[in-house]
């Protein structure tokens, strides 16, 4: 038998306990062993809860208890969950993890721990949400140079953005009716600013380059400033207004960005819509594949976490690989990264904007007062220093091929 | 360091060599050690190859050299790769194989073999050909019950589809342009009968029910009857006519079919177009996933066999879990399966369609002298029978929600 503990009895937490109670017979066949929930640590108590005599609140408890082979830390958040990680890790206890903040933050630090140990330390649900990445990358591509990830990674904006592009509506009533349905958070910044976003793409290519990739280092943009006279013009040109997380490894280096994007039709991520997540993935000898799923949710979220269960019972003893090192990957600046951007401007500057930025090619969408154009590719640092020479920049959307 | 052999040296043999060579430093980096091609078995010399002092023309050089570890089978075709790789591992080399008709018809056999001689049967690229799908059922979706797989599984019936549907162009027409490019064989049966795509989804079946699906069980229908009038009414209702091969793992049992369905825009695989290929899973708690990417071709499908060699140096002397047992599953008749299907008549048949069919929707697509429809939702059989009592029946597609 494979003891478990679980941290934090919120939604992914309950989640795990569900997801192991009701495909008990399928997981204990496919871990090779029996699973049980030894612990629930919360600082709560759950009256009437099945599990409620399991419930905890001294995490000592679980980390002195050698039976516990395995803790699913969804806790969020840095404190305390990066210290009850260290110390699991340090007792031999493996580490499953749905957060995205710790992983992105102290990732390199706690596989090492986790190889140091004979454990590991595991966060398929990071990323993603229900859709196999981590491990698609870590034990599938193994073949492949990759060298571009862009993703839509989370849920939130996807959802509002879906919205706003079916319905013409404004950004503020589309996140207002997310929040009342539970798709959007009261204090929705760390979605909408991009930050989730973020720290998964950090996370993807740190995968990607072996190395280190600082979430603090990718530029990032959120989706707060996107109107519906942008989804008109999207509309106009055959396209959707994405909230793409991206990264490249090439031969100039690896850079990184977080930002929407108009992307065409043609495109695999134009139909991911609603709470749905996709992570496309660029290998030299494998060319495109998508990975496409829930993104979030508290039982797709929680069967990625038990997944990590599985494959740490599977390798009691052992340290499954992951290339993830400690040293600090250098990013090219985002000023050097190339694009066409769309841009809108009033109607009497069409003259301006041709002496500006050359040839553009315009777009209508029959917006009285208004020209909007496409630029030719260039930098990110060309652009800006020509849009601040036009005297009105109503908005500017970068294209993605 | 690790010694392989690589049996077949065609177009995904020569791929396998090319994928290690150019990925060397990566390949050998993920797989702990260094991989090292030592034999290629071929009936042909190649002269002036980069490799040709490896090729050997007896089986028994590899299978007697102690210090060969892995065996990549690429050869294709039951007899003899069935002969060489039951050797294989009964001599405790593992195999890797993109060879689909030996999985299909003697994949728990070989398991076993795997199994009792501590080494690996590994079969990737046997199915979506680059794509990651084998090892995310196996090691990734380890906490659901997997109820539905839905794929695009033959690149050659996909492309050809797609380009009737873009340039209503007839079958004959487009298979011959096909062939000429090479995408095609110039013997197209296992392709546009459906074979190909049977053999795939009795493996992913096998996979999801955990016993063996047989895939002479498997109703199996192609694309050859297929005309420029059907993709005409599937655009007038927003549809694409896709071969599908699926499976469902239900209360009432488990049942597969492969044949040509209309998929309304709103499905994920609409947009699967030319040779991708993707396969959409659905398990009881992450719901909808799909993997999409290159069905075939030689460094797609090589990247998906050197993957396998890679998880076999890492878990050498231990065999990987596959759930497949040689226990027979006893699917469900094709008969009780349920549809709506789009039919085509003549349109003096109107009213004896009504009779016969009652509430049906009437389908336009502006061809004279024509009346189409869809059905209600019915069984094979049911339909069948109905079907038999209409005088004429140009054409009748199932339809996919």
């Amino acid at each position: 038998m494979i003891n478990i503990a679980v941290l934090g009895y919120g939604t992914v937490g309950s989640g795990v306990v569900e997801v192991i109670e009701n495909n008990r017979a399928e997981i204990n066949k496919k871990a090779g062993e029996e699973l049980n929930v030894r612990y629930i640590l919360d600082l709560r108590d759950f009256p009437g809860d099945p599990y409620e005599h399991k419930v905890v609140h001294d995490v000592n408890i679980i980390l002195e208890d050698p039976e516990v082979n395995i803790i699913c830390e969804t806790m969020g958040g840095i404190s305390p969950a990066y210290e009850f990680s260290k110390k699991a890790l340090l007792a031999g206890k493996s580490v499953c993890t749905s957060n995205k903040e710790l992983v992105a933050s102290h990732g390199p630090e706690l596989l090492r721990l986790a190889r140091e140990n004979r454990c590991n330390y595991l966060f398929e649900a990071s990323v993603g949400g229900g859709i196999p990445i981590i491990r698609p990358l870590n034990y599938s591509l193994t073949a492949e140079k990759i060298d571009a990830i862009t993703g839509i990674l989370n849920g939130t904006t996807n959802y509002i953005l879906s919205k706003m592009a079916a319905e013409g509506a404004d950004f503020a009533e589309v996140l207002k009716e997310a929040q009342d349905k539970g798709y959007a958070e009261r204090n929705p910044e760390a979605d909408v600013e991009g930050h989730d976003a973020c720290r998964k793409i950090a996370i993807l290519s740190s995968l990607m380059t072996g190395k280190n990739v600082r979430y603090e280092d990718i530029y990032t943009e959120g989706i707060t400033r996107l109107t519906p006279a942008d989804f008109a013009y999207a509309g106009a040109m055959g396209r959707s207004i994405k909230l793409l997380a991206l990264s490249r490894n090439g031969e100039d280096g690896c850079y990184a960005m977080v930002a929407p994007f108009m992307i065409p039709v043609s495109h695999p991520l134009y139909s991911v819509n609603d709470v749905f997540n996709a992570v496309f993935v660029h290998g030299n000898m494998l060319g495109d594949s998508m990975y496409y799923g829930r993104g979030a949710g508290k039982l797709p979220t929680a069967s990625a976490v038990v997944s990590d269960v599985v494959d740490c019972a599977r390798h009691m003893g052992r340290t499954v690989m992951c290339f993830w090192d400690a040293e600090d990957v250098k990013l090219v600046s985002a000023d050097k990264i190339r694009h066409r951007f769309f841009v809108r401007t009033r109607a009497e500057l069409e003259q301006q904007a041709a002496e500006i930025f050359g040839a553009v090619d315009t777009v209508s969408a029959g917006i009285a007062g208004e020209y909007a154009f496409v630029t030719e590719k260039m930098t990110e640092k060309d652009f800006r220093e020509k849009a601040e020479r036009l005297d009105t920049v109503l908005s500017r959307i970068r294209m993605e091929d």
